[in-house]
């Protein structure tokens, strides 16, 4: 995994301003590997905020913009204009902004929930086809070598058919009432009218279903889902858990919570199938536990030579080193780039079965989303995600 | 916790012959603390094996009967007949051969599930109670040192209010078609006519929801179940998740399996309240691990000096000398011999909130099974556990 | 593993009175399997809490004796005599004790260090010999079914030559100065006079090097050893670590302590050979893990069906039913009982290779903590263990 | 943890060419935070090579060097000169090239083992000093967070006195005879000409070391050490065990090997205080184990709120999300640039008691390595390294 600056794509930013953690990360993803060079771009609303940014991370001024419409058009413009524009900023203005620079041709690289409904995010993904840009969604845990291993030993058949999955994302940031006490993600998180969708489906729930499909191949046909509010007055459920028919009849469940008191970060996955189960978890991410049927289990580390391609490819340092969230969601962008490089220099695009989540991931992800809320208000009824664009381009 | 031969309990058994697991189990537990010497029994259909093992288990010849009619009479007639009597057959038997003994008034150990339907489980229940015998199921794992902790913890509420509670028994013992292969106990554990009922729920099942109901003191309200065949041709749902309202409106979930390819045993639970949270697995009985709101994981181990004393009292050996699966069995069978030896003796019975499961857990037991069932036949909707007891006697 | 009461060994014990945790351990481990019913016995050097103790126990008036000569002359003229006689006093007994026993042919069961000096200790395995009397020494950890697949796992050469072992008893059971505050195990413990060697490497140090040799098959060729005492005032070496080399110019190490702050049990040994390597520890004494040569770590559960015979077994409960120390001290005495049964029946005594540790097992023990104790008085210099007897007997 | 690149620092590298991992590390953890542009080096011998990557890494070509004399001599003239020199050539080269800037006041970070002798070591050290220049030696492990955490206890006497320390880095990446198979990486490090010492200890055993002084700040006052050559045929001496007396008498243990079979990475250390003991490992290092005197443990995860500020300052991401060994070593290169920076800027330096370690750690290192080999070649007789640096600096 080299880091050839000579070769480095442009990237420009909608959001990451001060306080913005996400944007701080993606900048770090970025960079670890050297693909993107950050050269334009919009550090929060306050023009005088963001031009302290952006002069902090070296953009030049006339690439701090006042807003995307003039940004894309002045971006498109440019011979060495951005290749990627990264879309961080809340969620209820993902899709302005994410349309704006593909309608321009400009690929980005939108936050999740891709947006507020499953109409908008159909919407983008129609776009982004229609003008021949990319819309990459950084569902970033599906790019740690060892689900990349995990999902390279499904679809090879190692554990036979699939039975059940087992998903949680299960965190305990806002065991208590954070919101009130001042805390700014806190805030704009459990406030339904930025953070998008009013529960943690929308937040750390598509991050653990993402990670079910990513890993299994499979579609969630029907569902049925619960959403519980733990901590009291909150505006947004914080709890939810979601029982799923995945395609072959193949059951799955998900536990999604921001209240899980006690748990660290949460994510994990279990996968049964005929013939061995595998154990992943967010916690120790280097690291797959592998169970065959007598119920002896084998721990693989990132790293060892017996790994498959899909996931040895993903190691920058050697056996027994950790590589934690930063190379992952840098991983994400090194698939990225690959694909934006070869467009750019018109080289062929590499076939990757395994690389990073798209805009119908997004789009996916929001119907997940939708669905579980309508289950809900209807006592917990089955109901089957609105898959009209999944059908329309199968 | 001591061992007088001399105040031994007089034991009986039902069931328990050659090739029969459980009832050598239930002889280790019996032996391990020395409270109990089986004297009488009835160890299989067969005569001649009956007497065999009779012989080998040192019963006296006279005291080893042809069925329980004839066991019933002859020791509630006796001055020294049995003070209990372990009921160790396949399912389908226990109504008939627990009913026999407490109408003559004699205690009754019955394994889960206690009878077939909740209608005959209450009544059993009520058998005993008209009868003034004590009717113990053994859900063992309750008598864990460690569960006890957990159950103290709960109760005296240092988690504060239960939020959500996930309890899960999926095992790996059956993951393949081992009943077509000659393996004894996957034959019976897979005939619906023997086991009692058709899925797994009233096999592992059971142990999941009461170590739920154990350890948090709550009931379920209502529940939506689904059941699955993993295992081809099988001819029992091998595989089943359950939602659960829990009174309080407090969401819970259990997953019980015998194919959850992998596994060794499976059984672990994680209850999670306002405060912290706690989890508990069989496959490392000695642990209890407590997360607290900050995030931090304290482990304590059963022997620390720290612990309550519901659940130090159960130690036998000093800190950090595992005890394991026979320890619990024999914690169980301690409770009970407390009871039993004090109503021999007519001494005051002791009285503590964590002691053994009775034939009213037995009981839910069951009805959480025909609720699961029923919610199941009707596409996973909403089914309240029949409780008509419960109310009764409410 | 059955428990045939009808063929039950007779036993007898010196020690184990009130107060005395190794003795009701020594019946709990006898009771569990059924081999071994207790019938004489001197419960500590008080008549009156012997008698009491007896009473409890079942232990017939008559057979509860003043002193050992006296309990050996009677026993040994009875034709229902005790089969063996479990020594469990102080260590400071043991010498006198033991070969009464072994000098009236009768079989005995030593705890250790055997006795306080390795002339006495060889003394006691000559006169086991010439009164073809059984010596057993219960380095119980050595009966865990895993320990035993180690053993069989290195004796089969799946590890290839063995390169490196580590071993570790250090406990944090005496880490502050419980001696002062009325501890009682504490106080015997901690006095030279009582436990019979000035440091842990007597105590814990012995069972650790044991375990090193039951798995391994290597005996200690020459030894540096440390000693030091960690709780200011106390009267023994509470600490000590040894640099080993054992046969075939394997390097080794051993760390024993009571001052180990933080640690339970703390048991431990890993094993690396040229092929691969194992790790088993106390605290979790029903798994085993395997490292291979790539680097993937494989975790072996005690019960599964791929284990070798000498682990299986010993297997009392099913696949992931975790069995602990009570019942790796049964496995001890069943071992045990398998060659008292077949010299009381005049049967073949069947072959083992990996069964219970003997009086050479005691004495090598002994000779281990004299050579320690040597070599930290000569500044830590190389030490050969006295090896007079194995020399003599190779 | 902010990435101002317009106060970004320029940085040079000799070293680090095709198939270098380290210089591809130390240019991974360089660009994480963004504080150092690499702006000059010499990659390689061949310049043909040094050019390629030179373009590569955008570093301009009038700024890829032929000699370090050159490079040096040229950049102390330019305005822009760097502000630190990366040496990651083969040991043997270290001395000759960090002296050359350090000479032109050029401030260096030299990989370890610092130099092959203690003698040039010390030189190094006074060289810097005298020139004004930075000496920095990336034990890179002692940057990691949870690390400072458990230094920042130690200090603060949150274990009481520290009694005991147990430390290894037992690795088994050349567990067999790589060396032999073409493995680049083991040829060197086999090499005892070019790996500068001939045994482990001067690669993997100086990490160790400076853990153990790192976390508890305690020197080595005697040792007595063993080396052993596991893999046949091999030019170093590839496993070590030493036992030491630190400061305060202490007792320590260190393990040092490459051929531990199985082993991933293997760098470990425990430490004991009268009143608690914590563990680390590097193979988890997001968690710290702390356990207290009752025996009960607490796992502490990066990024929990309740860290030492020397912990929680090294957080780039949230709680729950692993960083891992190029997050480390940024972190190496985060604290090493706020040194540089405020003497570039002539601001106040900031005072850190826990910063990343100098040449005189590097020193400290060697002479341990030193050490280790004089006791080995006389039977593992107790030495004291060689501390007349320290002495003549105390």
């Amino acid at each position: 995994m080299s880091a050839p600056n000579s070769r480095q794509l442009v990237a420009g930013m909608v959001g990451g301003g001060s306080g913005a953690d996400i944007g701080k990360t993606h900048r770090y993803a970025m960079r670890l590997d050297g693909h993107f060079d950050l050269r334009a771009g919009i550090f929060g609303r306050d023009p005088k905020n963001s031009s302290t940014i952006a002069v902090g991370l070296g953009v030049p001024a006339e690439r701090n913009y006042r807003d995307s419409h003039e940004m894309a058009e002045a971006e498109a413009a440019r011979e060495d204009g951005v290749d990627v524009v990264v879309v961080a900023t809340p969620n209820d203005s993902h899709f302005q902004i994410a349309r704006t620079f593909l309608e321009h041709g400009i690929s980005v690289v939108c936050e999740k929930p891709l947006t507020q409904d499953s109409t908008t995010a159909a919407e983008l993904v129609r776009i982004a086809g229609a003008n021949d840009a990319i819309l990459a969604v950084p569902h970033c845990y599906s790019a740690y070598a060892m689900v990349r291993q995990a999902a390279r030993m499904v679809r090879n058949g190692e554990l036979g058919a699939i039975r059940f999955v087992d998903v949680e994302h299960a965190s305990g940031w806002a065991a208590t009432a954070l919101e009130k006490e001042g805390h700014k993600q806190a805030k704009w998180r459990t406030n339904p009218d930025i953070a998008g969708f009013p529960s943690v489906v929308g937040d750390l729930g598509t991050h653990a279903f993402h990670l079910l499909r990513y890993i299994t191949g499979l579609e969630a046909e029907r569902l049925s889902g619960r959403l519980q509010t733990f901590v009291p007055g909150r505006r947004v459920f914080d709890n939810a858990t979601v029982e799923l028919e995945l395609s072959g009849n193949v059951p799955a469940r998900v536990w999604a919570s921001m209240a899980a008191t006690g748990h660290n970060h949460g994510l994990r996955i279990r996968v049964y199938g005929e013939r061995g189960s595998l154990e992943w978890q967010h916690e120790d991410p280097h690291h797959l536990k592998v169970q065959d049927l007598a119920g002896a289990t084998t721990i693989l580390t990132h790293g060892l030579s017996t790994l498959h391609d899909d996931a040895s490819r993903l190691t920058r340092v050697g056996l027994g080193h950790p590589e934690g969230f930063l190379e992952a969601f840098a991983n994400f962008y090194s698939d990225l780039a690959e694909v934006l490089r070869a467009r750019r220099d018109s080289t062929p695009i590499p076939e990757r079965e395994l690389s990073f989540p798209t805009g119908i991931d997004g789009l996916i992800g929001v119907q997940f989303v939708e669905a579980v809320a309508a289950s809900h208000q209807d006592d917990s009824a089955w109901k089957t995600p609105v898959s009209a664009y999944r059908k329309a381009t199968a």
